[in-house]
């Protein structure tokens, strides 16, 4: 990676100073763009920023391991840390200001208020991670009033959490645009993920049955496969292939409602969740009729 | 009342569009304040907005009478609604705007996302009116949103809500101050409703039981009394003297958490819910140790 960027971005911990920062930055008019992140940073956060740079005057970045996002037996403690190797990640990108809150201070004695996630948390990933969506959604709520941007960057690759994000911000009337991009992938397809990491040589040869499932799905569409059902069966026909058992879901469903449907007449998104060894991992890609 | 503003306020039901008079005030450096009502005023409201214009450069007002915050059974359908009325108080207060939004406006189809209170809303009201407290939580976000002011104003006749919305404010890092006024209350006492339109004579009388316990307590408390449950008690044999026999609750407990305390060491709330023939009314008072 080029450097871009020469010098390294202001490092705040403090929601006030980081608050002020942002409103600062609007006050004299620039655009804000935010990026949320959990650290462990891949190609995939760094094209969040560049997008934001696209767009905006100014790009501030988070990096904060969520608790409450996580379940019980879920990797929260094992989640990869690296706080010096991810900012020089941001400084190399071009992030203005990183926010590196502790938990304690997004979550002081006395926390107990939450959001109630929409409907269209019910399925899928709300469906295997109960908790996982009323995390997202408080913590992202949380920081979105901490850091007041314009607008924020979130990655397709966890694409049931924009729609979820989306209509959160929608519902509550945030005042503050949800830009979803595009799914960064390894030459070879595997979709870019902090847990790749985990993944041993054997099981990443094995994973890349889920991009092959879906590129293969996206082939059928466009050849004329508009039944869902057979869209699914495609897919699981790849994972099986490989001897990916352990599968959350295959679904092909509305991309909007996530609801599902036989054919695809409107826009559907073609969703995957599964575990190679004890590693969880998710892809999706959507389907556009013409 | 006395005229002491001769502009009447201006009118919005569009969230955009207050949104904006909103950010303009805010660009010119004003300090703008909040004050979120059902409609339906009385001077306990008006005292709001009093509390507004002596702190603050502009006031904002809503009238929203929010279906989410009204259990089954509960009088959303006849809770009285006169917005002509409310806007003439309201230009007689000096309130700047007032906005006025439409249901679907607010709720629109697919609206799915409410706020899960903290722990501090579950008991008292949050026992008694179980989705209450999420449908207040839930409005008074959406409202903040719409109009992110300095400051918003709550009246402590309201006074676990008031604890409920500082602990969310705090929780999600609300950017907006919420501060509590004084209970209003007519010349005999009985804390000022919109629901007291509902009593007869004769219940209006009964109603008198609950301010008039409140002051025993205060005058027992003052005396020297610290015992939780004798002040209660003494608050109970008010209510028994008028027959009033439909009681939620009646507590004495910490200011703060809510919670039962055996004496009185910290500030603590006398709490009161009872309902007189149909109508429920709520009254509370606080006991600050010297």
């Amino acid at each position: 990676m080029t450097k871009q960027h020469l010098t390294s971005p202001v490092v705040l911990s403090s929601p006030t100073e980081v608050y002020n920062a942002v409103q600062a930055a609007r006050r004299q008019g620039q655009r804000v763009g935010l990026v949320l992140t959990m650290g462990a940073l891949h190609k995939g956060h760094l094209s969040l920023v560049a997008a934001s740079r696209r767009s905006c005057d100014v790009t501030f970045a988070t990096i904060f391991v969520n608790p409450t996002q996580f379940g019980p037996g879920e990797d929260f403690e094992k989640y990869p840390r690296n706080l010096s190797e991810d900012l020089t990640a941001f400084a190399e990108a071009g992030v203005d200001f990183v926010f590196t809150p502790s938990r304690d201070e997004l979550y002081p004695e006395g926390f107990s208020t939450f959001v109630d996630p929409p409907t269209v948390a019910l399925p899928f990933e709300g469906q295997h991670r109960p908790q996982h969506f009323s995390g997202v959604a408080t913590i992202v709520l949380k920081l979105f009033n901490i850091l007041p941007a314009h607008v924020s960057f979130f990655g397709q690759k966890d694409y049931q959490q924009c729609i979820v994000l989306r209509r959160m911000a929608k519902d509550f009337n945030l005042p503050i645009e949800i830009e979803m991009c595009p799914i960064i992938r390894e030459e070879d397809g595997l979709a870019m993920s902090s847990r790749n990491r985990y993944l041993s040589p054997l099981e990443r040869t094995q994973a890349l049955a889920l991009s092959r499932g879906l590129r293969e799905a996206e082939n059928s569409f466009r050849s004329g496969e508009t039944n869902t059902l057979k869209l699914v069966e495609r897919i699981r026909t790849c994972l099986a292939d490989v001897q990916i058992e352990q599968i959350d879901y295959v679904a092909v469903v509305d991309a909007q409602t996530l609801e599902n449907v036989p054919v695809v007449e409107r826009p559907a998104v073609a969703l995957i969740a599964a575990r190679i060894g004890t590693t969880r991992l998710i892809d999706n890609t959507i389907l556009r009729p013409h």
